[in-house]
């Protein structure tokens, strides 16, 4: 059954309009009678559609039930924005892995310095089309870029991985509730970044004794959190 | 320093020709009086830069070490080959994170079913690359493409992860020794394939119940154990 993000929970009846009655209509190609899913806030709505054209679509609610894949816990991933696709990778796997928010940044060796509406507008569409494909509930939020010393004011105690760091693994420095990854750029965080963070009380933590590239890094300290903390 | 695998161990002179000697005269600019590293099963040879030419760059042996990168256990993943570049996204991150070896295997819901000697040549060299950037101090083996089945046989109590398990979590799946992971095809494995896994010692098991995408889910399941497991 086919996944949609709505900003309503729709109630007895469904309206879809735009990109979304579009795909349905000319790409998906359902007909009336066919059933689809629109998920709002946690709670998915299977919805058996009357009319579908390619301006409107329209159903009724024949079910709704809470959407149970969610993790337990809040986990936001703050990761320096890298040249080309690479941060849209990060956008995409995280999103999949169930981040509830992203948290673009620059510091000191970041290459790329902006983020333009348009790629954040494109990183929120990767984002809700990984949500719909790995049946979430929620899309992750995109925060708007921050540079290194005021993204350290906003996070609840992050844990940030640096290659220089030998211990702790972040497996080990995980609490009992939310998770907060920081990965730096390519090249690395300085050693004064990383001071910095260690005296607003983030942990620094280590991915092991290979060096990742920084997208590989961010994937993966994702994961690892996921994989020791969603255990039920 | 620059980092190079090479086949033999070079005593107390090194000598490089080919693709190398042409990176480190043309790319990378080195002159003599400057140091690489050469890398070979497990011991890095620091090498002070005698004569650099794109035929031929000759050096002589200064240090050697044992590399202290590798994991302390054999971690094998085999992976269907997806379709595009996504295969070589999991050859490039698993490299990265440490496996020893990549068998790429086809399955009942494969796309694709060949793997072509100039794909598994480009493979060979994402794997030497991405081992040379993260300090390794072996490439990881490729094998040559195998059919669901014959796979099975060849590896020793594999985890396969499926979308359909609900448990265990690779984490608690995991034994003491050599780890095997197994990531189906996009589409997935069918029940049937599963069953004869099974049937042959393997054990099945959940990443979760988001559902991930194939390269998303190879990468994940290899840092989920790496994170697990290397705590040195």
């Amino acid at each position: 059954m086919h996944r949609f993000f709505v900003d309503t929970a729709p109630a007895e009846r469904a309206f879809l309009a735009g990109e979304q009655a579009r795909h349905i209509a000319t790409v998906l190609r359902l007909q009336p009678g066919e059933r689809i899913a629109l998920v709002a806030d946690g709670t998915e709505h299977e919805v058996e559609l009357q009319a579908v054209a390619p301006a409107q679509v329209t159903g009724r609610v024949v079910a709704r039930r809470r959407v149970t894949t969610e993790l337990a816990f809040r986990l936001t991933l703050a990761f320096a924005v890298l040249k080309g696709d690479r941060s849209e990778e990060i956008v995409d796997a995280a999103s999949q892995l169930g981040v509830s928010r992203l948290v673009p940044f620059t510091s000191e060796r970041s290459v790329v310095r902006d983020l333009s509406p348009a790629k954040r507008e494109r990183w929120s569409k990767v984002a809700r089309e990984a949500a719909e494909t790995s049946h979430r509930g929620v899309v992750p939020a995109i925060d708007a870029l921050i540079a290194w010393p005021a993204l350290l004011e906003g996070l609840d105690r992050p844990i940030v991985l640096w290659e220089e760091a030998t211990e702790p693994r972040p497996m080990d420095a995980l609490g009992a509730g939310d998770v907060t990854l920081v990965v730096g750029p390519e090249g690395g965080l300085t050693a004064e970044e990383v001071a910095l963070a260690r005296g607003r009380g983030a942990t620094i933590a280590s991915l092991g004794k290979r060096i990742l590239r920084a997208e590989t890094a961010a994937i993966a300290s994702v994961a690892i959190v996921v994989g020791a903390r969603d255990r039920r």
